[in-house]
């Protein structure tokens, strides 16, 4: 079901802002984390900021590969979305603990998430803002989505576990991509 | 209407990925752009990164007077904040054309937006990025909202003037705030 997505519809998953997931690999050991801070920085190549703290376990694998993939779940995935952000790489195989699939497309290292309706293979681009910042800039290098990816309805973390779900969808005349 | 917000609860407003508006002013000329690209970098005192384009307008302003407001509209704005996105400062006075009123708070020099339901003063405080990828970071010195901020629904830009609009809130036991 799923398909490669034009590099140039990239933003159009992210820009809403929906709560994604973040997959590395390390030591041939995948991992994936929640994130909720990421935006869009240029359309194509499409280069996405994001803020991966230095506390949490991918830091160091994002760190040192510089290799990851952005997930984006549908709004049925939220429980288990909620559940990767409540433990920890370090103690746990999350893929395996929550029910989660790692999918292995040629050429990419870290895994897919099988469950996901979007994913985005991603190399570190930038690096200047990490030591402040915990601040990364990668390029999305390779995209695929399932049909009907446009109308999916994705979360938005409210912070402390309320998130608002997509409702309905609005179209006004915009002179802007 | 409009109180102080605590500043650690900034990103709730942020982190689910609103279209806002951005002020700036310069020469005593006030400004409005539409901005869907930001995210949080930090809680408290809350960061924020966004991407303001060399090619609008606004980009001159921000970059001499390191000055802006963040402003949140509520989804009953989105015809104008549409509006604020398909003309350019450089034609036209955007509050007076379209009927949005800028409201001035005390040690604060951008207009506060009376008609949004969140406004977020802000000073640039990271330029490194600017040059090569437009990309600030702001960090929020204060804020003020209405109350029942909490549950107001926004608006997300998809592409292409497609919004999704906040619909139902999800509640899930979350460790992160």
């Amino acid at each position: 079901m799923r398909h490669a997505l034009e590099l140039g519809e990239v933003y159009r998953l992210l820009e809403p802002g929906p709560v994604v997931l973040l997959t590395t690999v390390r030591r041939g050991k995948p991992n994936v984390m929640t994130m909720s801070w990421h935006m869009m920085v240029e359309f194509e190549p499409p280069l996405v900021a994001c803020v991966v703290s230095s506390n949490d376990f991918s830091f160091a694998a994002l760190t040192a590969t510089k290799a990851c993939v952005i997930a984006v779940p549908g709004v049925e995935l939220a429980e288990k979305v909620v559940a990767v952000g409540n433990c920890s790489g370090r103690e746990v195989d999350k893929f395996a603990t929550l029910g989660l699939t790692p999918v292995t497309e040629e050429g990419v290292v870290p895994p897919l998430v099988g469950e996901c309706f979007a994913n985005l293979a991603c190399r570190v681009v930038e690096t200047r803002l990490v030591r402040q910042f915990n601040l990364f800039v990668l390029e999305v290098t390779q995209a695929w989505a399932e049909p009907g990816w446009e109308t999916r309805k994705t979360i938005h973390h409210k912070g402390w576990g309320v998130f608002a779900v997509d409702g309905g969808l609005i179209r006004l005349e915009s002179k802007m991509p």
